[in-house]
């Protein structure tokens, strides 16, 4: 039997980077090939059955598979220098729920699967959910395969390296058709159960967000010798659309952030000849999503018509707003509302109708991919900071305790059902 | 005997990136080991000896080394993806020179060496022409032992890579004060003479010059659920500090240049914790160029408050105002000017007075460092379009026959006299 805190000890030192004490969990590295066989022996420390499904996704099933299957758990890969609960804390929980029902005694009448999802976070391949989307259809295996790290080893190369064969990505219809309920459990990445009290909460919807790439192409020249008059700098474009950016997002009540870019030829007396940087957006609706990439990109061409610089403006990813299932999302609030009354987690509190908080999130996740397919629900685990992506995201002992006991109890409602 | 076109023919595929046509001659590398084989090669071929001094410049003696001796040469290393001419067509015609003033059976009075200097862009260890700083003492080495390449190898490192000993590496005043005279020859950075008409012009003074690294400290945080109130995003700072330098550059008649830029983590959907960029300065005078890096640093610092980051700003390299020798700098002149009489060269011709132009430069050589401790003067041969540090780079067949002319000219008269 696996506790909670012993699931969680082997699996904190992997890829962590002295330097920063973030992760670098990419995947099909060897930080990420430790990761997948710490799951597969946990699982088999369960007595679960793991297999790797034709999209590299790893899942651990408690009986056999079947229609109806209750499907939960979340990704092991992390952002570049990351936080040791995004993803993890939902593979862990998931695991340690497991164990739970084990210890309670419970016979499922339907089976029960933990996953890892692959590529959660897009941080090698530039598309998140790569996992969860092959699995569906919602990212073709073609667009996967043409997809390049930033060395350019591509999706196909990167799986092969680790062992596996990328000629059998894609759809996978059988396996969905296998899932009757997933049920995600994650660390919140903002600061609302804070104020509500409440150590857990119930994901109502994800904003409509998307990733665009900027290409800002001028002219390489000697940064000591070209006068200004001269030159077609793309660092002078590129730095006004990242001012423009923010202020479009404000206007709007929306999200926008350059958090990536990269220079040629990124010397020190060479104007770059190409800046290549990546808007995220995010915002309340589509339109407002909309409008603040128009304007952006609209903004930056007549910026780059003053710059003798060229705009070219990619979508990479556009995720439309997910509203989760909503009588799923209202059964699970009644049930973790219920089921939190205090005791060993001194602030916990259902809201005032005795239900968990019910919020949305600006993030991503495979929930949302899987939830056009399965009826689906988010777990939010209180975040006393609200950072997410950077080493100082936490969530207390007691508020992760409080998400398995939360979780086991959901995994045993719809299990037994 | 080696004409021009058989020196430059071996040279110019060495370190060519296919993918953008330019050059990545960085110090220390495969490619640079095969510039400087060739450098030796070619040297021995014209009867020439060859050494390496302490600091690892290479050096080819035409007679034994005494005091007075004429040093005529530049370097092989590129920026990212430079052009084929800066450095390179200095040391080419050095040595077309040598084979000239053979041909011409020129008997030298004093000896005449030719010289390649390492790391003169700084492109890999950030600080230009470190050989010959290191040889005149103008940089410790316990300075450039310190210093790193992006990959964290240290100067030092790399030498022993290269199989030379950096323990012996710092200034060398025996070596120095054989010197008489340095001419360096290089391709113009701008389009001065195209002006003039004349393929060949002399320097006479280097603008005062250095790099500034700005960091740009906040929080690493997530891009996608961050409200815009709690963030503490770098790159805002940074891309309003990217469009004060140009403003303060333009006010000043100076230039100023962002084209290196490291941004933590650089993930797509992580607000950045650290933006790292490097400012490119040069001003006409001293107190112009302190004016610029004052007001750019003074501006980042209000606007990084604003932004909750902290701005750090450190000087790698200051060089002042280089007045090149003024009785050597008339002398060439003139010996250009005279020795260009048209013929071959059609759009030749000598300034109104009979003498070669005589123009500033906004760019740092090895000749700069140098004129602080020997009589030295540089000879610029036209670029067409100015074009330098990118791939476009370019000076015509019959204008570096000139530059060869006109370098030949002037050895033969400082080595006989």
């Amino acid at each position: 039997m696996t506790s909670f805190a012993e699931s969680w000890t082997d699996l904190l030192p992997i890829g962590r980077a002295a330097e920063s004490g973030g992760y670098r969990r990419f995947s099909w590295t060897p930080a990420d090939a430790e990761c997948r066989a710490w799951f597969a022996d946990t699982a088999r420390g369960l007595g679960l059955d793991v297999e790797t499904d034709r999209n590299g996704n790893q899942w651990a099933w408690w009986g056999a598979p079947a229609p109806g299957t209750v499907v939960t758990g979340s990704h092991l890969d992390s952002v570049p220098d990351g936080g040791a609960f995004d993803g993890p804390l939902g593979v862990v929980s998931a695991l340690a729920g497991v164990a739970v029902l084990r210890q309670r005694g419970v016979a499922p009448a339907r089976p029960l699967a933990v996953v890892n999802f692959v590529e959660e976070e897009g941080a090698r391949f530039g598309l998140p959910c790569l996992g969860s989307r092959l699995l569906t259809g919602a990212t073709t295996p073609e667009r996967a395969r043409s997809l390049r790290d930033p060395d350019g080893v591509t999706w196909g190369e990167a799986m092969a390296a680790a062992g596996l064969d990328a000629a059998r990505i894609g759809p996978d219809p059988e396996r969905l058709a296998l899932l009757g309920t997933f049920v995600e459990l994650h660390v919140e990445q903002g600061r609302a159960l804070v104020d509500t009290g409440a150590p857990v909460g119930v994901a109502s919807a994800i904003w409509p967000h998307g990733r665009w790439r900027f290409e800002f192409a001028g002219e390489a020249n000697h940064a000591g010798t070209t006068r200004l008059a001269d030159r077609r700098d793309p660092m002078l474009t590129f730095a006004q659309t990242v001012l423009t950016a923010r202020e479009q997002a404000a206007a709007a009540g929306a999200l926008a952030t350059f958090g990536r870019v990269a220079v040629d030829p990124n010397g020190t007396n060479a104007i770059a000849s190409l800046v290549r940087a990546w808007l995220d957006t995010r915002a309340p609706d589509a339109a407002s999503l909309a409008t603040v990439v128009e304007t952006v990109t609209a903004l930056a061409a007549e910026r780059g018509d003053r710059d003798g610089v060229r705009v070219t403006v990619t979508a990479e990813s556009e995720t439309p707003v997910v509203e989760f299932n909503a009588d799923l999302r209202d059964e699970i609030a009644a049930l973790v509302g219920a089921s939190a009354p205090g005791g060993s987690r001194p602030t916990a509190g259902p809201d005032d109708d005795g239900r968990a908080p019910i919020l949305p999130t600006g993030a991503g996740h495979d929930a949302g991919v899987l939830s056009a397919h399965v009826p689906t629900a988010m777990l939010f685990v209180r975040n006393p900071t609200g950072v997410s992506h950077a080493p100082g995201e936490y969530a207390a002992p007691d508020d992760c305790a409080a998400g398995v006991d939360a979780l086991a109890t959901v995994l045993e409602h719809l299990a037994t059902r």
